[in-house]
């Protein structure tokens, strides 16, 4: 059945957990997998100075900045900033943090593809001095 | 490699052709079909009263409105109005059709599946009555 989404991209949703991110983040579902989208697609708010642990993704994940403006991080690379408007495209196993800047929050939706029955793999939480490394520049 | 893409998701980019769009739509490519993601995702801009012709997707679509507001209308069915944060999930070979209202553009994303090498079927264009009552209700 075709559904016009009572849900906004602008939903807060449910806060998400600090086993995987750090400071408050909070998601909401908009388009869970299904036979047609081999993807979720969700819209993650990070309240300022949130972010995500590193992480990777077995098939890549494609960021849509709605609000805001926050990082992205590749491990080994500088921070980037990124702004409402952006797409950032993230390849297959590489890892990487995004999160929201220290003074400004940032809402994007993300589209997470799977490989098989997995779409994330969880590692460490990114420091405070990594994270204040990123917002210093 | 990863990109932080130059251009933003309110880029209006190209005019779309008036062989499948009436009016003055315009179309930036976001992200291509690649081997991770087996859909294309672009925005699409209409300008007031701009709107596709009827078409199907063989894998259906998601529509992400970000700007302004509109109509999505399956055949048979009443248009539905949509704005600025809804979501519309198309299922697959339905007859329909999206656009702007006649006094306000819409800015849509669209993550369009692929079937095969195929991803859209386009049919006739909405004639102005069926226009004109879906902006008169």
């Amino acid at each position: 059945m075709t559904t016009v989404n009572p849900i906004s991209i602008y939903t807060k949703g449910e806060k998400l957990s600090n086993d995987y991110f750090t400071g408050n983040a909070f998601l909401t579902t908009l388009i869970p997998r299904d036979k047609n989208n081999d993807f979720a697609m969700g819209s993650v708010t990070f309240e300022p100075k949130a972010r995500t642990n590193w992480h990777t993704h077995p098939k890549g994940q494609i960021l849509v900045v709605i609000e805001g403006e926050g990082f992205y991080q590749e491990r080994g690379q500088p921070a980037r900033p990124i702004k409402k408007g952006d797409i950032v495209s993230i390849p297959e196993k590489v890892e990487h943090w995004h999160g929201a800047s220290a003074y400004n929050k940032m809402i994007h939706i993300a589209i997470t593809n799977y490989q098989g029955d997995q779409n994330v793999v969880w590692l460490d939480p990114v420091s405070d001095a990594d994270y204040n490394a990123a917002n210093q520049k």
